[in-house]
Parts: structure tokens; C-alpha cells; sequence
């Protein structure tokens, strides 16, 4: 028998109206035979609502009454959807992370998933029941509750999926799956019918909003198939998968753009060896999250540095950044947050030396200058400036010619397809 | 060292201004060096907001997920309370029912105390922390959230005053403590200084808001002191003890009104032995809180009977009698929802036999019709008119010269003092 994990996040669930919606959503899959498991996100805006109140009465709330408080969202969404299903004739019940089984260690906010001890839902599911389990959130090992930070849901719905042996780990969202590029951008982007961890990886971590990086991550660790798909339509969406099952492989899948980072530049960097590692090791130490780097040519014994880090992390950053100044002796540092970064996702670019090249003739025949640049063996990433993001994407999205589906075959980007 | 117990109720953490008040009385009681345990409800119309929500996804919500909604509430309330004392440099943390041990039977909506495992909470104190636990809500013995129902967190803060041992459970409410007669009824009212476990049952029983019934069984049961407050004076309330820890005994404390109930007769009942069996037994089946019952007496081998129970309680009764005036072969049943009860009760009525008749009396000096009577060894009610049930609390509280402190010696009620 076919056993589904199905999540859906906040938007899908936003009203009571959107609420009934889903669970006759459920129930249709129930009906088909399947066994099937929820995981739900809390309503709407439930979340910054409550981080409102925490504010209201304190200026640093405690992480684990922070955790607390904004786990009551997830309580109030599946207890509802439970009834929004029994309202339908059928029998659901709903459980808590604790009640679930997730159990995480102790970093309250951010809390990583040890184990999911599945025997209490799996029961549920054994009597026939559909089982609504709560997104984002989990006990640690000292019996605190926890929650598992940004795409905690997701994380929980992979999760779920791998405890149970689940055939589908379907992540419900409100677009029809993963894009050659965000159609908001580029309106003639095609939707992507498979995409390989690895790819799926380097999208979210690019930028891509449409699944949370560490549930890929977890995904990919224990072999859990997903389908990404809308909640309002009942088209097929883009499965996300093992390399290995993927029949043919794209030179360039997909595009994903990011403005949420900003480039700080180090000035003026007495050029000694070693200084890169004792610019960044404070850095990773106070948790900033560091992107991109490109050392400039060293002149006179100075060199500039510079790096991308997430413009929410800027604060956290400076102070951190004016202590080392002092200490490396530079003159000091520069923030900028007017850029834009964009890369180029393919598992076949591997065997295809040539994209890297043809990202930058396009980006050159537009007229837009590359700032920085990285890649991995499956991603280039430029960075830009941000008002001519949206058109860097477009002009790469058309070089690529990602709106057609006969790209697999072509060899213009050089070199040989994959022994 | 003093343990301390205090709930504060929805209304005294309604907005996030009165949580930060709250959270400055309970940070006074602990810097006077005692050990505090707090008791917390939902804020405000939480409770309401998530009710009307669960009515827009289901007409009939399973009562599981009917408390694992609710129980939000609390989750809520507790975090942002142990927020905003740790917003004022102490330590605090909170506590789910289940996390505080409170371990209940199965029945959800209305589940009872089996257990309190307090081992968590006390270490929390014993760490010098502030513990805040949630009210109303407990966990089954089957491992599922459940909620005490009406007056639940009154009960959760006995019960956990019980457990701990603590010296007083400080009940904070919007008046200042129990009053001889409801103040908005009778400006006058005097605020007592104690009653009795047994006087406050009746007057509980009898229509007095300020305490849940159960919670006063369950102090009774296991010698919790309470201490009746309000949240937003500094004064002495009302103390709830023992009766052989009061030094003088009222002969009549206080008077208690109840608009909540409705007058049901069933006309023409042929008058068997064991009729009211028959009649009422089917009702208890019912669940139906039958109060007062009067029989009249019986003319031709018919009779009436009267009695009272709760309007809320009206449409669920309406069938049972329609099936039972059938099944007994009476007239038929009529229904009077205009009725109104008032109650006498003081512990030192029990040697005062001329109470009930001083009521009476000055119910008829002020032409008020008494309807039905009924008695406890601490109590008279009698049911009157709704729209004359202010002015006879007026008149009693009069007779009985409940404004003035001098009472307890007066002996004019008849018969002496208690031997």
C-alpha cells in the first residue's frame, strides 16, 4: 500500500476556508487507498504574530520560552485541520513534535534532528487514521520543546517521510514546483518535471525559496523522494530525486537569484600569508554565514578582500569587522548592499566546460559587469548589481534556452556528454 | 522557607501590558525570598478566538483536538509571562500540564486529576526559578493532551499547591476577595476576611464566580490554604480554611445569586412511589444538574413536580422530558427560564435555627414570593421571581446586617450559640 507525507506550509492553511480546502485535499488521497501522514506548518501569520507579543513583553525573550511560545502555532493548525478532516467523515488525529517522536538536541530555535521515533503515528496510521503531525517543532533530550528554525516544516516532512519508509514526501507550496528561473523574472520559465538532490541543492542554497536546503540535505541522506507541488492546482510538480533515477541529465536546470546579501570588502589587507584564515575564523565563530570570496591582486603589499555574507547578519558582522581591521592592520572595511547574485544549476554541466563561458558572453553582451564569481562542480554563481539582477537572469535564461525542453541534447556549451 | 502558589486568570493577563504587570507582582513576591509557583489561564478571549475558529472547520470538532486546540492557550500565556519576568532579571520557566506532571483521566473537555508528578517543577524551584505553569490543561493517562474544563485553572493551582506543599495558593482575580453579596447587586457588601472550605462550597455551588467549585473541593480534600486576591490591589483578600482554623464563626456569611437557572414542572404526574425515581433518573443518565426539587402535593392521585437545573442544560433536557412525560403518563412538562436564586450560607447556621425563618420573613415584608426552597445545614436558597432577585438579596443582606463586622455575636436568630 502507497504511504504519502504530505505538507503543507502556512499560506495553505492561512484561513479556515484554505483549511477545509486541504483537508478535502487529504481526504481525496485517503480515499485513493493511501496511507497518509500530514505535516503542517502553522497558520499564516500565527508566527509573527506571536514573535509580536514576545516583544510586547520582553526585550531578549529566553530561546526555550521563545520555542514555547511559537510552537502553540503548529498546535493550533493540525488540531484544526484534525477536525477539518472529521468534519469530512474521517478519522484523523493530530500530534504534537513531542507526540511525533522528533526528537532534536538542545539548540532551542535551531534545533537539529537526533531521531524520529514514529511508533506512536505509526499506529494511528496502522488503525486507518490519518495522522496530522506538527511542523517545525520537536522535544530535546532533555525534555524541553525545541523548534527546528527556517524550513523547520519541510525538515519535519522529510523527516516524517524517512521514519515511515514513505514511497512520496510531498511538500505542498503555492507554485507548481521548481522553475528554469522565478517566472516572476523570467515569465516564459519552464517548470522542471525532475531535478537531482545535488541540483535541488545548489538551487536553495542559491537562493530557490521553494524547499529549505537541510531538508534537501536530510532527503538526501536517507534516500526520501520528493514532489514539489501546489496546493491549488492538481498538476504534477518537480520531483526531487536520486541522480541515479534521472533518465536524461540537463546541461543547465534551473536559475536561481538571490538580493538577500550584501558585499563587505576588508581594505587595505597587509598581504601576508595566513590572513585569510585569520580574517574568516572570527567570523565562522560569531555565526556569520559567508558566501562568496575573491581576493584582489596584491599591489605594494596590500591587497583588498572581499565576501558576501546575508544582509540580516550586516549587525551581528561590524563589530566582529572593525576588531579585525584593527588587528590585521587594514584601513578598514566597506559594506555594500545594492548586489544581486545569480547562478547557473546543472548536474550536466560536469561534463560541459563551456557554460561557464557562456554565462559570462551573455552576461557581457547585455552589458552587465560580473563582480564576483564562484563555482562548484554543478553551479556557477555571479554576483551583480542588484537593479540589473532581473535582467542578468533573462538574458542567462534565454542563452540557455531553459524555456525549451530540447536542451538535453545539445552540445554547443562544449565538450563531450559524460562517459 | 514560603511556598507560594498564585494564578492569575485570563483577565489579569489579557494584553501584553498586563502580563508585564503581573510579571512585576510575581517578581515581588520572590524578592520577599519566597519560593513562587505560578498558575496561568489563556489571555483574555484566547479561549473564545480559538472556539469560534474550530466552529468554522467542523460542526463537531472530536474532543481531542478540541483540547489540543485550546490547550494553545496557556502555551501562550505561559511563555510570555516566564518572557516578561526574565525581562526583569529573574529566572523564570515554563511549564506545559503535562511537563508539571499533571496527569488526568481520559475525559476530554472535563478530565479530572488523577496525579500531579511535581518532581520537574519542584527542581526548577529548588534552583530558584520561577515556575510557571500552565492552568487547565493536564495530560491522560493514555499520553493525550486533555483540559479540566470549566474552572480548570483554579483547579491546576491547588492541585499543584497540594503537590508542593506549598503554604498558600493566592487565587488573583478582578475583585478584591469573596464578598458578603455581589457588590454590583449590594454596594454595601462587606469583603470577609475567611470563610470556611464548607461555607465557600455553598456559596459556590450557590452562584458566587469568584472560585471554582471543584478547585474548593480539592483544597478542602487536601488542607490547601487559599487566599482569595485581587490582581490589581495590594490589600488582604479573603482567606479560604478550615473551619477549625477560624477563631469566630458567622452565623451567616454571605448571600450568593444565580440568574443561570430555569424552573422546569412536570404537570399531571400520576403519584406512584417510585415516580421520582423514574423521573429523575433518566436526567442524571442525561448528565443534567438537577438543583432544587419540590413536590406538591398530590390531588386525585396527581401531582406536580418542580425543579431547577441550569438553562444551558435546557436543550438536552427538552427531549429527555418529552420522552419521559410520555413514559410516566403526565400531562406534559412546562418550562419558567424567569426565575432567579438567592442563598444564605454561614458555617454557624448549623446552631442558629432561626435563620431560614428571618429570610423568610424579610422576603415577605418586602412582598418577594418565594417559589421554592431548599436547604443545607449551611445553606438556604430560595427561588424568586428573576426580576425581584436583586432586591431580595438587598433585603437579606439587610436582615442579616451582613455590612457590619459585628454579627458574631448577635444571637437574635434564635436558639445559642453552638455548644
Amino acid at each position: 500500500m502507497t504511504l504519502v507525507v504530505q505538507k503543507f506550509g502556512g499560506t495553505s492553511v492561512g484561513t479556515p476556508e484554505r483549511m477545509r480546502r486541504v483537508a478535502e485535499r487529504i481526504v481525496a488521497t485517503a480515499d485513493t487507498g493511501a496511507t497518509v501522514c500530514v505535516v503542517v506548518s502553522a497558520m499564516g501569520h500565527t508566527t509573527d504574530e506571536l514573535l509580536d507579543l514576545a516583544a510586547q513583553v520582553s526585550s531578549r525573550p529566553q530561546p526555550r520560552e521563545l520555542d514555547m511560545l511559537l510552537t502553540a502555532g503548529e498546535r493550533i493548525s493540525m488540531a484544526l485541520l484534525a477536525m477539518a478532516i472529521g468534519d469530512l467523515g474521517r478519522d484523523a488525529v493530530s500530534f504534537t513534535g513531542s507526540q511525533a517522536g522528533i526528537v532534536t538536541d538542545t539548540q532551542h530555535g535551531k534545533a537539529k534532528i537526533l531521531e524520529v521515533r514514529v511508533d506512536r503515528v505509526r499506529e494511528a496510521l496502522d488503525q486507518g487514521r490519518i495522522a496530522i503531525v506538527a511542523g517545525f517543532q520537536g522535544v530535546s533530550t532533555d525534555a524541553n520543546v525545541t523548534t527546528l528554525g527556517r524550513g523547520g516544516s519541510d525538515t519535519t516532512a522529510v523527516a516524517m517521510a524517512a521514519a515511515l519508509g514513505a514511497d512520496v514526501c510531498e511538500i505542498y507550496t503555492d507554485v507548481e514546483g521548481v522553475f528554469s528561473a522565478d517566472p516572476r523574472v523570467v515569465p516564459a520559465a519552464r517548470k522542471l518535471p525532475v531535478v537531482s538532490y545535488e541540483e535541488m541543492l545548489e538551487l536553495s542554497s542559491a537562493g530557490a525559496k521553494v524547499l529549505a536546503l537541510r531538508s534537501v540535505e536530510y532527503a538526501r541522506t536517507h534516500g526520501v523522494r520528493i514532489h514539489v507541488r501546489s496546493t491549488f492546482t492538481e498538476t504534477e510538480g518537480t520531483w526531487v530525486v536520486e541522480e541515479a533515477e534521472m533518465l536524461e541529465q540537463a546541461i543547465v536546470s534551473g536559475i536561481a537569484s538571490d538580493k538577500g546579501e550584501a558585499k563587505v570588502t576588508m581594505v587595505g589587507v597587509p598581504d601576508h600569508p595566513g590572513i585569510a584564515g585569520r580574517l574568516f575564523r572570527p567570523l565562522a565563530d560569531g555565526g556569520i554565514h559567508i558566501d562568496m570570496i575573491v581576493q584582489n591582486v596584491s599591489a605594494a603589499g596590500f591587497t583588498d578582500i572581499s565576501f558576501t555574507l546575508p544582509k540580516a547578519e550586516l549587525g551581528t558582522a561590524d563589530p566582529i569587522l572593525r576588531e579585525l581591521a584593527e588587528q590585521i592592520g587594514a584601513s578598514g572595511h566597506q559594506v555594500d548592499e545594492d548586489i544581486g547574485k545569480l547562478s547557473v544549476v546543472g548536474a550536466g554541466m560536469r561534463s560541459h566546460p563551456g557554460v561557464a563561458a557562456a554565462m559570462f558572453e551573455a552576461l557581457a553582451d547585455a552589458g552587465i559587469n560580473i563582480e564576483i564569481i564562484s563555482t562548484s562542480p554543478i553551479r556557477i554563481s555571479c554576483v551583480v548589481r542588484a537593479g540589473e539582477l532581473d535582467r542578468a537572469v533573462e538574458v542567462v535564461h534565454e542563452r540557455f534556452r531553459l524555456t525549451e525542453e530540447v536542451l538535453l541534447q545539445s552540445d554547443e556549451f562544449g565538450a563531450s556528454p559524460r562517459s
